[in-house]
């Protein structure tokens, strides 16, 4: 029997899961995955991730692979694990992995979208799917500090501690706000991320959309390397892994 | 003490409830806001809907009227009732309501939106809130068949029965299909509706766009007057009540 890997690409959301991760006691997207796989083969497999996300934190395109010796075509998987995982848990494409992938070393970049609803009332339609701020934000004061992230930096200043990393630089290709069906959209896409990276710049952005920061005090966030200067982390909810890029 | 009509615009995620309108032993709408304003004025009021939405439909501007004997500012209720109602209602904004303003009778027209998600896989994300159709759709033969909706006709072909109706005449003024953030979004925008008069729509452009008929029929649909013609009623929790109209 051969072993082979399977590539697949995750939605989900993630309201009701503590992250991606498997952890002791707890309810997470990686543990739901693996169940879905061994009540369709009968393996216990590990799921490896491209990437963690934490707590609320949602997925268009999360990626993974495993390794089956059962039969079934890599392209039919992704039908067969949605008939028996939850509904807020869905494989969008199942493919055979290409010799040598692994969802987390191969990946070359992500891309994640963080959502804010920026308007006085709540929204029933965007609950646990957005930040609700409602105050008043200067957009444009946002977009010209969503530029100043762009390129190689030290995120040291963005980066939440309690993690063992000795490299905090990282590579932005773009960082920039947009306008979707009533939200403030801001799209990152880079080399990788640190810790809680995409949610403190969200967070220090809109304390700039507050009028409580300049964007001007970016370069020096950058130059700092002191996470206590940089904004609030942003809530999970409104963040979402949108793709990973593999060469 | 003055009694004032209070006028609102309401949104909710209807997933929970059996639709807008008060019924003996059921989770509706109507009755939340009815209990959110006893909550806040001691007061057991009635509140008028533009129209009721079935179970499983959303709204974005739901709007309905009530009197009021308290003293809170017309502008407040909307924070005062937000401060009580369930997540997945929000009033987005309450006023003074014009003299002989009544939230149906007053209403010149309504603009209801029906969200479609046409992929393989079913989308976490958009669960209970669009209708997903595995199959390929031929889009441009909805959009066609569309166009055909616009102007004024019988819609008693696209009327679902039960209901003390005489004059099934309507007029649209918009009836249009477009992409939105990977969703084929339907608008109609008309004078009033018959009673699941958009989801029949809705369901017979499906059946075009599957290749079931062709956009030739809805002429004769239309001249027909026979609900057995037209085609299959679309899942509820697609449809939106977006905005109602008041000259």
């Amino acid at each position: 029997v051969t072993i082979r890997r399977i590539k697949i690409v995750v939605e989900y959301n993630g309201s009701g899961y503590h992250g991606w991760q498997i952890q002791q006691n707890a309810h997470t997207v990686q543990a739901e995955i693996e169940n879905a796989i061994f009540a369709i083969t009968g393996e216990k497999v590990r799921v490896a991730g491209a990437g963690r996300t934490d707590a609320g934190v949602h997925a268009y395109g999360q990626t993974a692979h495993f390794d089956t010796k059962a039969a079934i075509p890599a392209e039919k998987f992704q039908y067969a694990l949605n008939a028996v995982l939850p509904k807020d848990i869905a494989v969008i494409s199942s493919e055979a992995a290409e010799p040598g992938f692994h969802a987390r070393y191969s990946a070359t970049g992500k891309t994640y979208q963080y959502k804010i609803l920026n308007r006085k009332a709540r929204s029933p339609l965007a609950e646990n799917l957005a930040w609700h701020i409602p105050e008043p934000l200067d957009f444009d004061q946002m977009k010209t500090a969503s530029s100043l992230f762009t390129g190689m930096h030290d995120f040291s200043s963005f980066c939440a501690s309690g993690h063992n990393i000795k490299d905090f630089t990282r590579t932005i290709t773009e960082s920039s706000w947009s306008r979707e069906n009533g939200y403030l959209v801001y799209t990152i896409r880079g080399s990788g991320f640190l810790y809680k990276m995409v949610r403190t710049i969200v967070g220090t952005m809109v304390e700039i959309g507050l009028g409580k920061r300049s964007p001007d005090t970016v370069p020096e966030l950058l130059t700092n390397k002191n996470r206590e200067m940089a904004g609030i982390t942003a809530p999970p909810f409104g963040l979402y892994l949108v793709s990973v890029d593999y060469d």
